[in-house]
């Protein structure tokens, strides 16, 4: 049974979640392991999805106006110490370049782990009048944090992210700017990745080194752990005033900028894995799927199977969908294997008596459903197809989210369901650091957010009894 | 005069074409310096045609088989020492990583220059047998090279580029994939950037740090300097065999793979710029162009003036042309200045008057050349004057280039063509290296390149009058 070692390589999801994990990547040939410690290649099939991602959601950036640039990778240490909070959040982890060439460095650098400073330092030169006000600017790159443990797309110490940093001329703008890119990332989300995601503020305790607010986007995975998605943050007017960006408003009065930042990393194909996946390996929603459909000719010998398999590819691709075909000379059974270990969302079969009859066979890989199709009719149902399985693959993760989504009214009733069906945690917080850190000590988990929705699931602090200010959603998180 | 302000900011190229082009480069909003020394950014202006190069290279790349993938910006020593004459070349220029986080590292990094020993630490695990190849991967990102003289897009510490890195079965296929990516790079740099290119080989001494053979295509910029604008390298087996990438071969024996790297970098934007700019300012082929069309409104204020630029644009946006309306609250010179500075290759002028008799004028940037268009035939009259601008901007530098390529039969004659009208020398050489150092020596003028397209031009050797093996183009370069 050739066809099942690729299946059998893969640890069950149910066994050990993580091995599962590092499995489907490694044999969907996501990306691998380096000679650079803490550093991953992203492999063809890992990066195209990555330009997926990049395409289209550069596309809803530029359509609220970003503006796409580029600033160095280096961070002079005197710059990366302007802001005060700032660098202590990022001083512990960067990397250092100490020597250029044969000779050292007059000041060492960082490698950017996120270029706040950086933009700062351009802003406040480029940004003199009103007139040059707001400045929606965004980039495309790699940073580096040094971490200690990691995980393919999850954490390394180099990965690829896009970092929007803008300037305006009010407070109101700002957030209206820092709300904009939440819901945008949240509606991405759903609408591309096909993962229903919970919008809400970080608490003081969790939020970007810096900032003044930090929001988030939440997804939950399958195995019930958290992971945050992308953030948003408005900085008020703090960076400006440490960095000197000021401007002459319409009335002629020197004022200092209001900024934010956001971003989205490579983690965002974690979470895909970890919430569409299964024990064949991925699943990918089709509007990230670098091959939509594969095509398998069964019994490709026969004379004209090979020949029609061709024709279809080129019929589809017409029809603007992603599709190759497997012609190599494995088994059909195999093909199968590869083309379920890979995510593809459908494959269509193809052998002597289907091209006999008019028909092909197409396979969901979502939920593994058979459809026969009559061959003339292959575009217009197999791109409804495709829009089905998007949307069916969006609902089937909200419905695990909300059937993983619980209330807990005190810290038992939290643990209980935490060491047993782990998921999201909705429960009331008073808003004191002491009963967020004693939850985080406790039971290992954190503030994921305070919902923008809020709701009101009990009257007193899930930690202290004390009256509560707001509904949190807690989590164990990657 | 407000609006001769723009274009009296900037140096006449007859003056001092130095600084004409960091004055282009400024005014044009394509880059800016920045605090850390001899890096820059990337504006909006500037990073949109490198977004459009990258979006139309990496098309023709696939076409080809290429595949995207991304690895690490760090390249640990030991690894960068494998290939000797490889790390004779890049040591002495690269920044070094010595400390992560708080602690000093075990072996420092350096930050990659290129990536030919990434890819072969790669390689190396990744290839076993003959059905793993060919590899053909390419990346976007960027290097880190420690300069000493930087200039906006020609050379800065940091600079974007793509690197193609290819494994193969045979030396003959290596061959053919180098050869393959010198004509995508020679037809994308005519087809696209409107730039003419001379395809050779360069001499031993100017070939690439490892390589067996390197590919060159060179361009002449304005003022008769030559601009290296790609390169195709063909490693035979030499980092194979520096870093063991071996394959079982269909007979059953191990052989090592032969390989092949390609690059072009951001410095295709400074050529752009040194070959089409004129005294006011950029001009852009319609191909690389972020906008195409600017509608400047004549007297804006007057009823339906707006709304008919407006209506324009909707128009030929429609029509697949990227188009902007100018409706700030300058004069209409001011923006017909502006719209130059940025080398938009088309502006529609409509007013009043013309909305009245239904035309509009076509005024092209590259001839200065104005049109008269009734409003009905707008879009085609758009769409065919931007594919002619396309064809006269190249035909106008070939024939600025073919002007200024002159034959040399002694060196006396090549320092007098050098010294009063730079340009290629096209020149006979023996082959040997003391005659081109002595070239490089006297004269300031280095090989170009041994074009593939041979000409005897003389009997014997320019320098040294012993027979000629070689016709050579030199110049003085950037």
């Amino acid at each position: 049974m050739a066809e099942k070692k690729l299946v059998e390589a893969i640890t069950s999801m149910e066994v050990d979640f993580a091995q599962w994990y590092t499995d489907v990547v490694k044999k969907a040939e996501l990306m691998d392991y380096t000679s650079v410690k803490g550093c991953m290649v992203f492999k063809p099939a890992g990066y195209a999805i990555w330009e997926l991602i990049q395409k289209q959601m550069d596309e809803r950036f530029k359509a609220t106006g970003v503006e796409n640039v580029y600033l160095p990778m280096f961070i002079p240490e005197s710059l990366l110490n302007v802001e005060k909070d700032h660098v202590e959040g990022f001083a512990p982890e960067v990397a250092w370049v100490t020597h250029g060439g044969l000779n050292p460095l007059p000041e060492r650098m960082c490698v950017r782990p996120t270029s706040e400073t950086l933009f700062c330092d351009f802003y406040k030169n480029d940004i003199q009048s009103y007139r040059d006000l707001p400045k929606v600017y965004n980039q495309w790159c790699s940073v580096v944090r040094w971490e200690k443990e990691t995980r393919p797309f999850l954490r390394s110490r180099e990965f690829l992210w896009q970092e929007g940093h803008t300037a305006h001329a009010t407070a109101k703008e700002a957030e209206e700017r820092t709300i904009q890119m939440l819901n945008l990332y949240a509606d991405f989300c759903e609408e591309v990745l096909a993962i229903p995601v919970i919008k809400g503020r970080k608490t003081d305790k969790e939020k970007f080194a810096g900032a003044e607010a930090t929001y988030t986007i939440e997804a939950l995975m399958h195995d019930g752990k958290a992971l945050q998605s992308g953030t948003s943050h408005n900085f008020g007017d703090g960076f400006a005033k440490a960095f000197g960006i000021q401007f002459t408003d319409k009335d002629n009065t020197l004022k200092y900028v209001h900024q934010t930042s956001w971003g989205t990393t490579t983690r965002l194909i974690g979470a895909m894995i970890m919430v569409h996946g299964d024990n064949s390996g991925l699943v990918l929603p089709p509007k990230v799927a670098p091959t939509q459909i594969m095509i398998i000719p069964i019994q490709q010998k026969k004379e004209g199977v090979l020949d029609k398999a061709y024709e279809l590819k080129e019929r589809l691709s017409k029809a603007g969908i992603r599709v190759k075909v497997d012609d190599s000379d494995k088994t059909p059974g195999w093909k199968f294997s590869e083309q379920e270990m890979r995510g593809i969302p459908l494959r269509v079969e193809i052998g002597p008596r289907d091209i006999e009859n008019g028909k092909c066979i197409l396979g969901r890989r979502d939920n593994g459903e058979k459809i026969e199709c009559n061959l003339d009719e292959l575009e217009t149902v197999s791109a409804t197809l495709l829009d089905t399985i998007q949307k069916d693959m969006l609902e089937k993760a909200r419905a695990h989210r909300d059937a993983h989504t619980y209330v807990a009214k005190s810290l038992d009733e939290m643990k209980q369901i935490l060491d047993t069906t782990p998921g999201f945690v909705k429960a009331m917080w008073c808003g004191d650091r002491a009963c967020e850190d004693k939850i985080k000590e406790e039971m290992s988990a954190t503030s994921r957010c305070m919902p923008l929705e809020q709701e009101q699931v009990a009257d007193t602090c899930v930690c202290c009894g004390k009256k509560a200010t707001k509904m949190v959603y807690w989590g164990r998180a990657y």
